[in-house]
């Protein structure tokens, strides 16, 4: 199955956040005959994100296509966002209809605000943990590069969306897409400047 | 000292080629009291990037400010890029400057060209050895995350840009601030669907 993945974006999204997961996932369907990879916000004007980059969205909340996996970044903008009920109400309406719902870093906020991950199993950024266990009802996990609990998927900060999109993409459409996907991407990471070096 | 940094960019530039180090070098930077990290295309039109996402530069090869680190990404507007000589005129001139030159992925074609990574050992994507070595005179590495040859380093494919951009941060601002750098984007990778499970 090729799914069609949508990205939200709002001023102050964490910029890797979101293009970890944008270029797995479009790296995985490169060769599907239309687009399936959709960048997502509330309106069609410039998105500022929490760096500084600034990137157009391909849609709106009101025009996006049928979605099969939701991405939901974090950022210095997730503050604001939770109280944007016009987001939430839309991530709740089309959580129904998706088949895996995630978010990276303090994007879990939003998937707990809007009762998507109520009582779930969740994890954020290292430095939010508490921050969402107070933002509603759910089970924050420390330590953790991502958690399944059910179809809610949560990674950790930043850089920990690219692992969890890599393990949806083997999930939806095989291992064996998902490691020809990790070679595409060369991700072999090698960190530098170990703490015991 | 905190670094003034240049991403450049084009049609068909890839994203995590440059969004990586452009996360990188933002939070390593996100205390300084100017903006430090600046995207830069021949001109200010919307870039269209090898997936689809459209980003808008913050400057011109013109208006660009006085740059202490380059950054060259890879994708297949390399291909296009490689024969635009005002770009490589320009790269060459801000290399002459520049404390450290780097490329990710393919672009490491664009340094070779520009004369930049002449007799230089240098690598790229796995799947463009070859085609570096038929692009001027340089020796090419395969199998290394990325390669340091004077101020020249260049990355392996894509991912592999995040590796060198902490390396950098690391000679530029210290070990320290490249560690802490590391700890906020949560840099601890996992990739699931290792070749041996």
């Amino acid at each position: 199955m090729i799914p069609n993945v949508g990205i939200v974006v709002f001023d102050g999204a964490e910029e890797l956040d979101f293009v970890g997961p944008w270029e797995v996932f479009a790296m995985a369907t490169r060769d599907a005959p239309t687009k399936s990879v959709h960048l997502i916000a509330e309106d069609a004007a410039p998105v500022t994100c929490a760096k500084g980059l600034r990137v157009l969205p391909d849609c709106t909340l009101s025009t996006a296509p049928r979605l099969d996996i939701l991405v939901v970044p974090g950022g210095r903008g997730v503050r604001r966002e939770l109280e944007n009920q016009a987001l939430l109400g839309w991530l709740a309406r089309r959580a129904e209809d998706a088949v895996w719902v995630t978010s990276v870093c303090t994007g879990a906020g939003l998937l707990v605000r809007a009762g998507i991950a109520t009582h779930k199993r969740v994890t954020t950024h290292w430095s939010w943990l508490e921050t969402l266990r107070g933002i509603g009802s759910c089970e924050v996990l420390a330590g953790v590069r991502y958690v399944r609990d059910g179809k809610v998927v949560t990674a950790a900060g930043v850089s920990a969306g690219i692992d969890m999109s890599l393990w949806i993409v083997g999930q939806v459409m095989g291992i064996d897409a998902a490691r020809e996907t990790r070679h595409m991407l060369e991700y072999d990471p090698a960190p530098p400047y170990a703490a015991d070096v």
